[in-house]
């Protein structure tokens, strides 16, 4: 009985997210590989200047690093608040992995080529595209299929669901923006998992332990 | 008690998906490393050509990634199903992630020399042995040694079983094909995902929550 | 007081195994990365041409994925064997995951420079020092440290000791081995996982479901 | 209701200990990535002269594996105390995590550069903040939050807290060290491990299951 409990709901629920958990864990990680040791001949003054001419694409780890992390908590308070899950709720959460699972290869161009259109555009649209996956996965799960756990109220879910609709509005300036002006769309990169850190911000989002 | 019914069954099946889950989510995410920044010398327009050069190798991520999410989902649904694992499952399941794990070689291969034969051929033939193993993996467990769960027939056992037969069947097809016309197998790639996303097809398949 | 059952002592064995599996999981994912697409100008003949000439590499891996299989269903059944887990078994576990996470290198080496003396060496020796520590682990957990479950007998903990005796002894000779005759080496990485995968060996292995 | 216990504390704590296990598994295993097989032209005098040549990556790969495996127990020990997490804890140990995977770029810097200034600074730097940010998670989570299970004293607490200032101060130490000479920071970066490693030294820390 208790086995049962576990296995109609809770377990599929819990698989789901470990699934994720393994895919956000894996990209957060790989991030750090695009960062390279330089090739310079020799002499401490010359390894300094490589690794100064390093400091963009620390930013830009940090940057991305910082977004999967945000997505991992928000993922983290979504599943907390479902009851089970369906085939509809496997299938866009795979969308959301894969746009999720790209950017790494935003990431090492921006470091490469930081400041560039090609670049800005490229991460913002990656950005844009993880947003809005996982604001589609929490209207499907929380309002269009009723998954819910019971005891959470239709209106919470109405305010999450217009909160996950900041990131994406955020990230659609910036993916057109960077045909203007790129360091626009670099600065959204930066603000926006800072917005979701903030404390108060988010305090009463949906999902949270009562 | 309760203990010990975890340990004796549960248990046993939920740490042969943990660790077939971390080995799915590592592949998965690993295929993006094959997408690497190009390096040019410099301009805007440069890089947009060099980036527009990139679309084969980013489809055939996009392929491989939904290849490895729905051969996920089915592992999810298939160890849902499953009372106990015996080790005929251990290895079985072991020569399904041997399979799947080789995945990013052949799709490294298919984005570096796209719509050749030899390319064609391999990563049709990789899928052909993931889809095989998984289809032995799941006669033996849930037919051969009667590990599924009680409540589940034989009769959709079966179904699912001759379900199961269509990907590697495709997959051969796709892997001949790869000698005459690479572009059938390409087809063959993309196609067969598909088919199990798209929900009615698969909509009552074994495992699922009754 | 079930959360309490499971919180001391099997949620604490429960999470070394799930940092192990994470490990492992990572380890045997990672080898295919070692497989890397040639360079060739154009042309299927000489493509096909380079692809057989990754026969040996793909034969390393192959090798080195059953190698670290072998090792996850050994480590699976040893921790389904213990009721808890103590400092002791933390290192040594990370004594053995620390040999067993090196295999890429000397897989790599041998995938490289097949059928030479350091390679043959290089690799023997990891499995030599990953199984030398897994035997050690074993030892302390179910022998010296007196962790096992109620129920299993210091008989068939000896029993599956003395098994685990074997292919530290098989690697040692093959190590030994590299430096006469490097193929006997060989011989003996390819035959040690398929002594264990062989069913009836390891049929009453200790920690297995009674 | 036993449901409920799982979901509203219990869960909460076993999610974010799998994302963490999941990263610092793959830090600890991304690592020997950074070992690569060296390009000789032929002969095995040749190759054994660059394998010896590679003993220096070897040691700072085993000094990272055990840097990243003592926080990883420690983790582990500090997650067994707590009765539940907040948003606090979720973005301190975000903090801790993006910390710790940055070890693999310090490492190979190390690696390439062994006994420079800026390697002995950054590799040691690395650490500084990690550790830093790991003893920050604590005072957070079970002195200023007061998320400790029920039973643990805030005598033991404190003891814990500090013990965790040990490892930083060293690290400073090394930190600045790398300046005046590279070796005492060397130094250090092998000596912390090996003492949290050594068992009475922390034989009754926090969390230990009573």
């Amino acid at each position: 009985m208790i086995l049962h409990l576990f296995r109609s709901g809770q377990a599929e629920t819990d698989r789901v997210e470990a699934f994720s958990d393994g895919v956000l864990a894996i990209v957060i990680t790989l991030l750090v590989l695009e960062i390279t040791p330089p090739s310079v001949a020799d002499g401490n003054a010359e390894l300094w200047r490589s690794l100064a001419r390093l400091l963009p694409v620390i930013g830009a780890w940090v940057v991305s690093f910082l977004f999967v992390l945000v997505f991992w908590v928000s993922h983290h308070y979504l599943f907390a608040s479902l009851a089970k899950v369906d085939r509809g709720v496997l299938w866009l959460n795979g969308l959301f992995l894969l746009f999720i699972s790209f950017t790494p290869f935003p990431m090492a161009l921006q470091a490469r080529f930081p400041g560039t259109v090609p670049a800005a555009f490229l991460l913002s649209l990656a950005m844009l595209l993880t947003a809005s996956s996982f604001g589609l996965l929490r209207w499907y799960a929380s309002i269009h299929a009723g998954l819910l756990r019971p005891g959470i109220d239709q209106h919470s879910a109405w305010q999450a669901m217009r909160r996950s609709m900041l990131a994406p509005s955020l990230y659609l300036i910036g993916t057109l923006a960077a045909f203007v002006a790129p360091w626009v769309s670099l600065v959204i990169q930066v603000i926006v998992p800072l917005l979701f850190i903030v404390p108060h911000r988010i305090d009463n989002e949906l999902g949270r332990e009562p």
